[in-house]
């Protein structure tokens, strides 16, 4: 029986969302339904009219696949339950939201998104009665319940492949090369790539540092006769004694940053090398997708369609195993997994000698 | 207490091997051990006296961990219990590969390697009382309880990238590309390859196909208004009546290869398409690692030698949902794992529309 | 005045063609032009009502720039003034092509080709009154009068990756790893990617070699301590005794290949060596255009327009020594460039101790 | 006859270096001569002893082709004729190498530098008595007399690779995203990555530009359809009322940055579009060597050496038009290139509709 389905994508991009997409859309395709790409995340359903457009299989063409960024578009503008609205305050927008999805008259929705965004979502649906069914993509990869979420193993790729191309300036200049990542509040991308990338000490924000083990970590890599040392620290790590580095955008909205500047400060102080830093930023997000990302994402749009079929809703596919599994969004949720500081990769950067800055 | 350790890479050789290594050297180091590597594989062994090099971490610098290939050396010339000797004959020659362990005053071994190279190291170990850890590595990941083997990732993000790449001119000139990946009984790297690189149909040993079913997809593909469609075939799949295509090497060795020949021939002589045929060969073992091979290398590297120092031996180290952990090697290689028709990504395939060959 | 120009494609795509098309897109359209986009080369011109499509700078969205191949199509399905009819006739059939062009109604064409497009275009150009301008492209680089064809860049930079790919593996199992690119009478892919990729042995169709001096310089490079050699040889290259290597495609084509087989063969019978061939194919022309191949579609693209605009006809465009020029097309055709013997990179390639199997 | 030559590299390092030493090695090695790799640029001779190792074929291995930085170690730390002492004043240290550089017995010297370096290796070789030959390379590419410098392919592709991830993020949140790339007085990084990236406006040293310019062509941009923007921007660009924006690292070492910053906040302020900025960094100048940057430096490596055997001093190579040539040093300083405004790229740019800020 014929099915109108809808799909969006909602908070930060990042890569493998077009691949997504378009196994959602074949996958349909092949049940006779129709997909229905809502535009810009739920912004799309806070306009008068509900935006969107028809995704059919020949649109899909294999380009998608393999571009970064999301063809529907995204925003993080703002909770629609609490709306920052152009003169100071917010609103409650919830219910335009929910009035939009049902003039489109759809069976079921398909939310890829981050923990932040299916708590939203969620209650989208709880409080419009819509059937909603959840992908991860995050390039923190901090959500519970999945090995993977969309786009962190191009995230990881982007960063190892940053400290491969400053390993040879530190080298040539013996310098201490200081490269910081994305991380809201979990270190995984700097963790893998630190490992992956040859990093002598990985700063997270999950494990508390202090300038001495560093800089006791950069003499011992001297000692033994390298005359250069790679950092990698998460935008998310603070000071010692617990100051927040921060960005304030032109729009007022505050990002993480510049950690790694106060680092390169605080190391040449100290250790007397010569410290330089690199802020990777944006290009963590749009590269494109490697193969992993565009694998799991095939295979979480393929399993998020096979779930409306069954009639399982309020849920999340997962990958665990190299299995296919689905959990609760709830629980997904109360899930969030930060970096545990008995994880195998912990052991890992110790087992190689990486100085976590906690010894 | 200071020990000896050995460490040797077995089989065709692939990207991470040297990764292992290093962190295996870094483990040991902090330890205070010394680790032997032993030159060539087992053949380093078969020489008069034992080939090998002392491996300390200085030597282990950042490049080795970027490096495809083995430091060490690997071989295939054949399996010590029935040596091929030059006048066509065999010869058990295992006795001289034990005294030469024994030589060496070794502690235990790590052993790097596949099923094949397992199932020799272990009766070679058993034979001479050597303690044995095994670290899998192979890029068809057919060994059974780990997710993933050392080389793997790499091989399939090479192959995705042919397909990437074969996309476009297939396109401008109106073809039918046939990828040919490696693959010896098992079809992982084309399953994964294809499903990421936007393959239109996968061939693997485990399904049976016909040229009917193939023949149909690819004239759906141009019905459905596309003017070019995308083969990936694993090396180790045979005609539809199951005539296996193989190449003689000069040194009498054969191996897969030739099946895309084939198919280009009868996708031509039966759609009257244009058809090419690409065999990617030997880019998809040694080009330098994906993180993932690097990180995944790191962690088994580091924790083959925690067994070693924890006293358990003939296990194999494994990945499994974000974890190591570790298992009799003789439980792996009969847990053999070739593509399951129930898989998850056999069934990604089938609901993004790609033909198996098999419908 | 608003003018009505075309654009084709022709014979084999490589990397950069819809940078090009992109370029003269924006540049017509900044002058007030329409660009008709001539579908599939001349073949597009041989249907009964011409097939075109009208492009606008709308439509070149950013990642036209970065995809390999021609959204136009192209082919190489026979000379016009001949063209292969089903019953194994030929048929002069260029007055359909002139006729389609003036049904098109446009003031000038410009045709992305090789020497071959070149002089077939400019033969139809002249019998039918239709003025056109020429702008290179041809991964063999073999055209005379610019530095640089559209295409090549990207093909040595796949073929370099290819030789920093098979190294590890050589290295690892003691081989010699043969590398056969593309180049169909001129071996510069093959002398480019040989010293950059840091091949022992370049082979290409200018220079005459004997397996003797081969063997010599395997030999040499074994005696000086290394374990593995690497090789890089045209497709076009001959054996010793001038004998061609052949494939027969299934419509009856014939193309180079093989020669890469022979030679591992010869290898392995003469030095002992174990020899491998990888026969890179297509990839080399579908990849994504490197920026060098962008910038130079970009430049050409833009300069064309210019010509036309300027009354400039039966030229085309060059690039030299930083520098767009042009000149007469007849003139380009007329001085095909393969690799002079005295060339500079001739020199290069000898001063590193690379053997030219011809000493 | 034998003869003992010098080789060093002086100033920031980048791609391609490692090319220069080992082609240099290899033909030295070639006419029976010893070459010693002076370590850290013109440090190395600022020791009491020189500092230096004798480089040999075998230690060349194919991987210091494809690694990034220099294997000898370089400096900026200061001009030995007016060196910076801890105390704060300075003093001209260029006798001790001089001393130095005598000591060694060297028939001659290949300096691989910028301009910077070759006016002080000048001076230091006249002084001295020094027999010099010069290398080219800089990622800005401002010497004069020579298409390319090493290192500048490398650094234009990593640029180019930068906007192409940034793309899809710009395009998945409507947003501008700045690029801010080196180059320290010439524009040649950000233009010709500009125009290969698909950027919209390119803000270059060489042209003065408005804000009201840029917020002209972004209008543009969006009245077209089209929902993002890419600009780059040379780090050197100052304000448009001529403020220079500077980043003062911790050894009072100051250099060019911020522009990017300065660009959103304003861009962000009249258009009223979200912006980002990304800056590059020292990604720019470690990446591996593109093949381009690896075919220059062995060709100019290798002909350095002919200079030497020929007798000619006080020159350096050059590439121009797929040839090598010489000049002499002076001639190379004094023909330094910035962007001239009628350069063929500068007409590519806006030929494709490129702002460059000054119209």
């Amino acid at each position: 029986m014929s099915k109108k389905i809808g799909i969006l994508t909602s908070g930060g991009d990042c890569a493998g969302l077009n691949a997504v997409i378009r196994a959602a859309v074949y996958k349909a395709d092949l049940l006779g339904w129709q997909v229905y790409g809502i535009l810009d995340g739920t912004a799309g359903l806070l306009e008068k009219e509900p935006q969107y457009k028809i995704l059919t299989p020949a649109e899909m063409d294999t380009n998608v696949l393999r571009m970064g960024g999301t063809i529907l578009g995204t925003t993080n503008k703002g909770n629609p339950f609490s709306f920052p609205m152009p003169d100071g305050t917010t609103k409650d927008r919830s219910g335009e939201i929910v009035a939009n999805f049902k003039k489109l008259g759809l069976e079921a929705v398909i939310g890829i998104g981050g923990d932040g965004s299916f708590a939203i979502l969620r209650r989208l649906a709880q409080q419009g009665g819509i059937k909603m069914v959840g992908i991860p993509k995050t390039i923190d990869n901090d959500l519970g319940k999945t090995e993977r979420a969309v786009g962190f193993d191009t995230a990881v790729s982007v960063a190892t492949e940053a400290l491969d191309r400053l390993q040879p300036t530190a080298a040539s200049h013996d310098r201490v090369m200081i490269l910081e990542v994305m991380g809201r509040d979990a270190g995984h991308i700097a963790l893998s790539a630190g490992i992956a990338g040859g990093a002598d000490i990985i700063l997270i924000p999950e494990l508390k540092y202090t300038i001495e083990n560093v800089a006791k970590k950069i003499k011992a890599v001297k000692d033994g006769g390298r005359n250069f040392a790679l950092v990698i620290v998460s935008e998310a790590v603070k000071t010692p004694n617990g100051e927040k580095f921060e960005i304030t955008y032109h729009n007022g909205e505050k990002r993480y940053g510049g950690i790694g500047n106060y680092l390169a400060g605080k190391i040449s102080e100290v250790t007397g090398f010569e410290s330089r830093v690199t802020v990777l930023g944006h290009v963590q997000r749009g590269a494109p997708p490697t193969y992993n990302d565009r694998l799991l994402a095939s295979a979480f749009g393929v399993r998020a369609v096979d779930l409306i079929a069954e009639g399982k809703f309020d849920r999340m596919v997962a990958w665990q195993n190299r299995k296919l599994v689905d959990y609760p969004i709830e629980e997904c949720i109360a899930a969030y997994e930060a970096i545990d500081v008995n994880d195998t990769l912990v052991h890992t950067a110790r087992g190689l000698g990486i100085s976590l800055g906690d010894q």
